[in-house]
């Protein structure tokens, strides 16, 4: 897993049916790269969590037919980068 | 997932059967890297795009037996880079 | 597989119910990325340890609906990065 | 998927049995690396071709038991780099 | 799959039970990274071999039940890097 803090919302002109109602956020890594995720949790900007990726991120956005590589799995409590 | 700009189809001299009927895109990363992916949802050159890699791109392509590890998975809105 | 340097355990304000009730370890790769894995073996911050990846990774937690994409997998011994 | 140009044969004192009778091909990436993948198309040394990682690079050689994690899945048309 | 050479078996204070028996050998990237393997082949160090990532990896050891994400697939015949 990886550390990230949550960015914004991905505002999204069309998506596939698949990906559920869960929103989309944008993340940065601690090296500065951006990526995407779902996020069943309900993460404010600002918040550091750590993401899961791959198939075990389908089962961690609560249904294994999401379809997502990258899903938040928990906030981490007074993260110093 | 990953945030791409669609840059071009990709034209093929010949391919895999298993590949379906989709377009198959050349996007740019936003660190420059060059990736290839199936796109069914119909973006255009220019287009800022999230992407889903792996075992769920194949999903996202329609069917689980198409032969992808990058598929198109959402237009965004109006993306600043 | 790769080769990391156990930091501190992670302090979670949240995390998803399928996580198991394994410690969550923050991680240093050799060449000094920051990466976080379940701990099924119990190690101790300095220590060196291998680290398994992606589906293995579910397993290697001792369940498959265990939700990682890493996992540490034993205790390296004597090791001069 | 990933661009690639095909440099040579790979020639092998000793391979898995369930590697299949496929060639095993060098690629260079567009970035400079190395890498193998097996090559069910036939491909010649300075074709371009794009690859399919992991997962679906099992099913792309043509049997899932096929131990690959890299398999070539198209040549490219008029590529410039 | 990519290029390996082998430098040394890996001495561990503990592992997973379902490693199996399989000697764990450190490798080398052709970039210079550190990775660890599993090794069914019975490679020396020096040799330079390619390795299976991801979930061809367990298959490549010889049993699905083996944790790991890398396996050693082949040893390589004059490889000049």
């Amino acid at each position: 897993m990886e550390i990230h803090q949550v960015k914004q919302q991905l505002l999204l002109t069309s998506r596939l049916d698949d990906m559920g109602h869960l929103p989309v956020k944008v993340l940065k890594s601690m090296s500065g790269a951006t990526l995407v995720a779902l996020d069943p949790i309900g993460t404010k900007p600002g918040d550091w969590v750590f993401t899961i990726a791959n198939s075990a991120a389908r089962d961690a956005a609560g249904d294994k037919r999401y379809l997502t590589d990258l899903t938040v799995g928990g906030i981490i409590d007074n993260w110093q980068p």
